[in-house]
């Protein structure tokens, strides 16, 4: 199984303001977003991230998506029967056996964990054409060091870059 | 005159670890870097980052760039005659009246105090193959929101690729 962080990114390594605000994500990278998570039929996320997912009109398009949260809070009030509670990195990634490939998508915190545990095999960033100084860290507060490999980059939009790593292990 | 921020960072958007280690950031980057100040003959740099810089052998290569600090600390020792001390951005940029280039180049602080006061013009950042998690933000604790296009990429090495933007003002 090909585990894939799959995140945007403001030019200065941020997935979402302080106050979780994501509004600067461009339509066009949600679009690619939930195209991938598609593609890949296995989501991954932490609790914020999935209470920010359920705002977006493209969630709906991910009804044949199995997603799970990760999260220690055990009554969280899942929205869909497609959707699963892992209590861990490695726990969530068990509830996936025999998927080819399971994208992690934030948030920060999960990402980190991930990459800490040392679970994750590809990256793809895709670089939002904005800068804001401060706010959630790709891989919040992550205490490890991965050396990547560039895999390739593709142009979203004009404005948008996607570079696409391998995480070495 | 055109003011360009200039930086290598990680894919997670940092420009040093907490504890200022650069040695992250490869050769090749190093001399792309020494190459952009030699042809721009001018750059502005923080006190944490002048005291890296001089720490760097292609520091040396940079003789004949007309590097000003930035800093509040009045009786900084500099190192060489080409150096001068400035108290403030404005009052740096200031003093290259007349270049047609500047480039900004760390750290954190100074980089965001550039943006927020909105007289940087382009940026260039250089993705180094790796993510930690953790460090000196490309523009640390700024509170700013700025616009960006894309301009160009530019692969330096297999592994790392420059992002050239414009910032919009």
């Amino acid at each position: 199984m090909k585990v894939i962080l799959y995140m945007a990114i403001s030019v200065d390594g941020f997935i979402a303001k302080s106050n979780d605000d994501t509004s600067w994500i461009s339509k066009e990278e949600w679009n690619s977003y939930s195209q991938v998570a598609r593609n890949a039929g296995a989501l991954v996320v932490g609790h914020r991230t999935y209470d920010i997912l359920t705002t977006q009109p493209e969630f709906i398009e991910l009804k044949d998506v199995k997603i799970v949260v990760v999260s220690n809070q055990k009554d969280l009030a899942l929205k869909a029967p497609n959707h699963f509670l892992a209590s861990s990195p490695k726990e969530a990634l068990r509830m996936f056996e025999g998927a080819p490939e399971v994208i992690v998508a934030g948030g920060g915190i999960l990402n980190a964990s991930f990459m800490s545990e040392n679970l994750v095999d590809e990256m793809y960033v895709d670089v939002e054409p904005i800068v804001f100084g401060q706010g959630i860290s790709l891989c919040k507060g992550g205490n490890f060091e991965k050396r990547l490999t560039l895999l390739g980059t593709k142009q979203i939009t004009d404005n948008e870059i996607q570079l696409h790593y391998k995480v070495l292990k």
